[in-house]
Parts: C-alpha cells; sequence; structure tokens
C-alpha cells in the first residue's frame, strides 16, 4: 500500500451491498432511532433502574447453560488466521440480553444491591434465515428486577407500567397490554386434571395463530376427550376486567389457579392510573419461553396481534450460575424490529440530515476569525453550530443548508461594525440578531 | 427443561468468569462511562456531525479491501450448527470504524450530502493476545469528514477543535494535542534526496519509543550515511510555534516540504481560541497508519507519551468500494482504553449505584395507592424516582436508599390529612414538602 494510494492498494473495487440480516440507516434515520433510545432510557431511568453494559460476547457455554432452540442461531468468532492459542475458549456472540445478565448476576453477585433493578440497551444476533421482520443483528432494551430468594408482586405491577410509558414516549401509534399469569392456566388445568400440561399451553400458545377449532382439535386427538379439550380452550379465551368471575364460572378447584388470581388481580389493579384500554387481563397471553411461571405479557398496537415486546417472571434463572435463588421480571422492546416496521410502514419521518441548528457564513476567507468566533459564541450558549468550510458564494452556502435540513443560517457582518443577522429558512424571513443574546 | 427449573435443567453450575480481554463495568462505574458519552455525543453534535450506526459485522472483502495488519485480528462468525447455507457469505466483526464508515459513504453515495460529517460510538473487536492496556472489545468514538473530490483544510483545524472539547468535558487530567502535516516531513526528506522515504518515516515513528540515539544508527546503518540520518531525525525534533522558521534553518527546498508547512500553520492559526497549550505543532508525530497524508495528530496527557487519541486526513480511504476521489479526515477517542486506564489509577470517582433521586417509602400495604399516586406526581415532574416494593419497616426501607446511593427519602403521610416529608440522606435533615412544588 502506497503513501497516497489509500486502499485502493491493488485498484480492486469491491462494491459494497447490504448483507441480509443486518440493517443499517441513513442519518435522518438514524436520528430518530436515537431519539427513541434516548427516550425509552429516560423512562428507565425515571423509575430508577440502572443501566448496565455487558460484552457482546458469552462463552459458549454460558449461553447453552439455558439450553432451548437458540442454539443453533448462535454465532460463535473465530479468528480469520487462527491458531493454537485459540482453541483455549469458545466464544460467541450472545443471542439475547437475558442469559448476559444472569451470568452478570451472579458473576458481580456480592457487589449488587439487590432488589436489582438493570436496563440493558444492547444489540443481539441470531443467525437465522432471514426474513421480513427478523434480523440477524437487533437491538432490544430490556428491563429487569431480580432478588434474592423472594421477588415482592409490587414489581409485576410496576414493570408493566415502566413498559407501557416507554412506548408512550415514542411517537408511533398506540399500544395495549395484554397481560396474563401462567399460574392461572396451568393451575386450571392441573384442576381439570389434564395430565400433560406443557403441551396443553404450547397448542393454547397457538390459538391467535391457528384457531380455536384447530387447537381443540389438536387437544381432543392428544387428550382423547373433546369436552376437556373445549375446556382447555374455555380458559385462553377469558379476556377483561371480570376475568376472575370468569374463570371461577368455569367451575374448577385448583390452589395455583386461585394465587394467579390472586396475583393477576393484583396487577391490574396497581395498573388501574395508565389510561383506559392500556392494560388488558388477557389468559391467552401464555408465551412461548418455558421459564416463566407468573406474570407474562405482551404488548401490541391496538387491535393488531403482532408482538411488539413482552416479558414476564421467572424463578431462577441465574441457577445455572450460582448456587442462589435469584427470582426475576424483565420485559423486552424488540427495538430493532419495531422501528424497521413502522419505517416500512412510512410511519417514521425523517428527522434532519444532521443535528446542526444554525450555519455560520463564511463571508470572506480574511474574515474567518470572526466567523469563527461568532460560531463559537454560539456553541457556547447550546446551539449547534456548523461554520461554513469556504467563503465561496453565499447562495452555495445557503443551499447546504437547505440540502442538510438547518434551519437557521447566521450571516456574521461581512465588514466592520455592521450587524449581524439570522435567516429562518423554514420562513424566509431575515433579520438582525446578537451572537450574545440570539434564542430560537 | 421443566416450568420451575428455570435455567437449571440439569443442575448443572456453569461458574462465570471474566473473559480475557472482554470489559464490564458494575453499575456505578458503568453509569459515569455513560455520562462520558452523553457528553462526548454532545460535543461532536454541536459541531453538527450526525449520527451513523453500521453493523457491527461486514463480509469479511469489505475488512480486507484496506490490507494491512489487522487481518489476523479479525473475529469471523461462524454458525454453532452451521450448515451448507452458511459458505455463501463470509462475515466478520469489523476491527475499527473507519473501514464500516467507507464502504457506508460508498453505498449510501447518493443519499448523502457532502462534505459527510459524521459520528459514530460503537465497540470494535480484535482477536489479538490480550496485555494491559490491549482489549479485544472496545468502544471507540470517531469523527470524520469526507468530501467528493476535494476537502478544504478548514476542517483539517475544526476536528482537532472538536477533539479538544471532547476530552475537555470529561472529567480527567487535561490533554493536549500534539499536531503536525505528514508533507513536511514526507517534502523534507525528498528535498533531501532520500530515496526510501516510508521507511525512514516508519522510524522516526519510533523516536519516543526507543530514543533518538537509536534510530540514528538504524538509519546511518540504512542510508550509509550518519550526517544524512542526523538530518532526518532533526525535524522529528522540532515542536512549538516557530516551527516553520526552524524547518527552514534546516535549509531544505521542497514544493511538499512548503506546501505543509503551510497547510499546518493555517491549522495552528485556527487554534488559537483554545486554551494555552491545547495543541503543540510536533514533527514527531508520524502515526503508523500508512493512509494519512497530510494533517496528523495525537492527543496525550499534558506531559506524558501514551496517546489516548488521535487522527488525521487521508486522501482516498472508499477508494476501494467506488469508483470516486473522497478525501476525508478523522478522529478518534479510544473510550474504552481511555475510561480503563482512568479506572486502573483511580481516577474515575463512581456514580450512585441508580439513577433514582428520590425512595417514596412504603407506609403500608394499605396506603400502596397513595404512595404510588406520590411517585407518579413527582416523576411526571422530572424526577428519578422508585417506589419501595414492600410495606416493610421504615429502617430497612431507609437502608435500601443508602446501599444505593439514593440522595432523598420521601415520606407519604401514613394518615390521611398529614403532610409529606422528605429527608435528605446525605444531610440527614427531615423537612415537611409538597409534590407537587417540591425541588431538589
Amino acid at each position: 500500500m502506497n503513501r497516497n494510494g489509500g486502499i485502493m492498494s491493488e485498484n480492486k473495487i469491491y462494491k459494497p451491498k447490504p448483507v441480509s440480516g443486518f440493517v443499517e440507516w441513513l442519518p435522518e434515520y438514524r436520528a430518530v432511532e436515537l431519539q427513541w433510545m434516548d427516550k425509552i432510557r429516560a423512562v428507565f431511568e425515571r423509575y430508577g433502574f440502572c443501566n448496565i453494559e455487558t460484552p457482546s460476547v458469552e462463552e459458549v457455554d454460558a449461553l447453552l447453560a439455558k439450553g432451548g432452540e437458540t442454539e443453533k442461531e448462535i454465532y460463535t468468532l473465530t479468528r480469520l488466521q487462527a491458531d493454537e492459542h485459540d482453541k483455549d475458549s469458545r466464544l460467541a456472540l450472545h443471542f439475547d440480553l437475558t442469559v448476559p445478565m444472569a451470568r452478570y448476576v451472579a458473576q458481580h453477585f456480592n457487589d449488587l444491591v439487590f432488589p436489582f433493578k438493570r436496563y440493558q440497551m444492547q444489540r443481539s444476533w441470531r443467525g437465522e434465515r432471514p426474513q421480513k421482520g427478523r434480523y440477524r443483528e437487533f437491538y432490544q432494551c430490556d428491563i429487569d428486577v431480580v432478588n434474592v430468594d423472594g421477588l415482592p408482586l409490587h414489581f409485576d405491577a410496576e414493570l408493566p407500567a415502566v413498559m407501557f410509558e416507554a412506548y408512550q414516549a415514542l411517537d408511533i401509534p398506540p399500544v395495549e397490554m395484554h397481560i396474563s399469569n401462567r399460574k392461572i392456566v396451568v393451575g386450571y388445568l392441573q384442576g381439570l386434571g389434564v395430565k400433560d400440561v406443557p403441551f396443553v399451553t404450547r397448542e393454547l400458545d397457538k390459538l391467535d395463530k391457528i384457531g380455536a377449532e384447530k387447537v381443540a382439535e389438536i387437544l381432543a386427538g392428544h387428550l382423547g376427550d373433546a369436552a376437556l379439550a373445549g375446556k382447555c380452550i374455555a380458559i385462553a379465551q377469558i379476556k377483561d376486567r371480570d376475568f376472575a368471575a370468569q374463570v371461577r364460572a368455569l367451575g374448577v378447584q385448583n390452589d395455583l389457579l386461585e394465587e394467579g388470581l390472586g396475583e393477576l388481580s393484583f396487577v391490574m389493579d396497581n395498573l388501574k392510573h395508565l389510561p383506559q384500554g392500556a392494560a388488558i387481563a388477557d389468559l391467552g397471553i401464555i408465551r412461548g419461553l418455558d421459564y416463566y411461571t407468573g406474570t407474562v405479557l405482551e404488548v401490541r398496537f391496538q387491535g393488531k396481534s403482532i408482538s411488539i415486546g413482552g416479558g414476564g417472571r421467572y424463578d431462577n434463572l441465574a441457577g445455572s450460575f450460582i448456587n442462589q435463588k435469584l427470582p426475576g421480571i424483565g420485559v423486552s422492546i424488540g427495538l430493532t424490529r419495531l422501528f424497521a416496521m413502522l419505517l416500512d410502514e412510512g410511519h417514521i419521518k425523517p428527522a434532519a440530515k444532521c443535528p446542526t441548528d444554525v450555519l455560520v457564513v463564511l463571508p470572506d476567507e480574511g474574515r474567518r476569525a470572526e466567523a469563527a468566533a461568532t460560531a463559537h459564541a454560539l456553541r457556547r450558549r447550546g446551539f449547534n453550530v456548523e461554520l461554513y468550510h469556504n467563503a465561496t458564494k453565499v447562495k452555495k452556502q445557503l443551499s447546504y443548508a437547505e440540502k442538510k435540513g438547518i434551519p437557521y443560517v447566521w450571516f456574521p457582518p461581512f465588514e466592520e461594525d455592521r450587524p449581524h443577522e439570522v435567516k429562518n429558512m423554514n420562513t424566509g424571513e431575515q433579520t438582525q440578531a446578537d451572537p450574545s443574546a440570539w434564542k430560537i
């Protein structure tokens, strides 16, 4: 590579193209994503959650400790020119933020104060086949509370409230939270005398996707009892305020069921301050992940069925890392998925192409110092300011501001002892102004 | 995995340990790192730089287009259970933010406005042997300006100014920027009639590390001329304001040299608004990367030699991606390295363990709704607020605030019609307060 050749060393042009499943945005859309992240973070902090970041990488053994179906999607790392040293450890990119959080809590157990309330906004990676709405690299915004031994029900109501506020902070269509408690469905099925509860819950989870008729058919086949299958489906179709009365009308007695009803009632009671329709008791919410043990929730756009976030309570997520019982509850916003979906549907209005409030015109090279001083004075007062880079025609400088969406253009005096002027690019209005007093 | 077993499925405990070269911080230090990133970002935006994020992953061919010595440090991705589909593309983690930026500019060329001023604050990965001060995963904060065909000298002065302001925004020991221009040293060596200029510049780059005597010996050996070697070294030892006069006193005539002197003078003139000693002309600054062609700079703590940031101008970094001449200038803050170094030296004062301003006491379960309403009222007024999760003894609730470093504890009335009180945890003072009017 020679000094002047840059990276054109062999004059080969590698024509870049998007890599399937990995997204990037133009500056005017990235600015919106960044605003979203700022707003979500502010809500998380307003409830006292602290931020952590874990490495992108975990040991494969840590990622596999959880088990499950993610194994085949894990990306492992190999150095391009690997040597014998590389066999020592197997490293892989995390596929969610929950396993790294559990590992973090276990590893730093003695340095954390419990209940440990953390938020984490990082990318995760999954090597799945790319398809619409699926990404190989994606941001998630997670909050979790983890405690030692027992975790107060308080948090089962707090986390949905935080979650709702976070969505509300964004300029997106209104959302609704569908909330249930696993104990209700599991207790009910136990009370009914169903033997294979996990099988039935897994099928009930498909109600939205394949419909009640199809699920009834599968359950009837598996249980050998069409009436029982119907009763199983009945619980998952219960919704709304009087959910407890509706459940009790089904006439099943079970302690776990009663516990679940009590918990869900507490949660719904403590979400009453939210707007009408924000939180809906919905016993059809199962959530696929087997480790949920109590409250489960899913966030959807009002009246739509696609999930844009969710979470739930787990009894002991860090149990494979430490000999402590660490129950927790967590919720997650699938940021990249949500953003890409709304972008695709035309819901995201692009921001300006740069954060600049004011472009200071460079009248001529001889007045560079004065123009620079004006720019510095405005910056000191908190404005985002560019000084134009060339003493070229004013028309060209204005055109730069226009193309980048810069709302104000500042004219320092072209001669000594003349006033400053500022032009509002939206209205076209141009007025005298003082850099030490001007306000937008 | 059973429902209640969480991830303890087989009761195996995987004891987590830090992975060498990958760092993570406790919440009280992560909070400081996050403040740093906010401050750096604010400075970058104050000069009108827009943010972009590129995927963590590029095609290996894109990363290798640049050539150089990073090849063996590149981490490639392989799915844990790879299949024939995986052979289609070779993906790898980026090792810096410059190559991805060049690829981004080439790929989105028609959608960007030039000069394109972007900042990027992301992690990069290098599979090097871990050692003190070296990380396999690290944050960099980069700003670059890229233009089509020519890039005004304006930016050679602007970028060091932005860089300095970014460091100044952090609570760290004072820094100084050492600035040179490659054209000076290269032009001077050409004027001296040196044949192997790249060899000599590479050796001059080692002056700080191995000393003038050793470099003189190597150069004398290579050039076969001890006097010439001495002249080569003389230029790299020139510092300070009158650098141009000092260079001219060496009596070498060369056009490129003159161009470099003019450019460096322009840069130094336009940095005069910075504090005394912030910017130092230092012809000993070479910067290893071969693609720099003009201005080069390095940031150091005052009076120290270790580099904590730097950058320079390059003629054509995106040339391997697109058939356009795209000169640029960029500077980079090695955030993780800087943070870890100052943490290690005890310079980083931990923040509180959570962002909470106020802990609202839960007097008893029967007054949960009132306590929650108090917390919401304070949150609406912009405070970060936790409601204690249990109606346990007040002493225990206070102890939670103390352990987490929460500065205020709020007592909603324990009975109807009594006043609210708030306790300042630093002074111990407790006073009556109104949640709709209270200020910190």
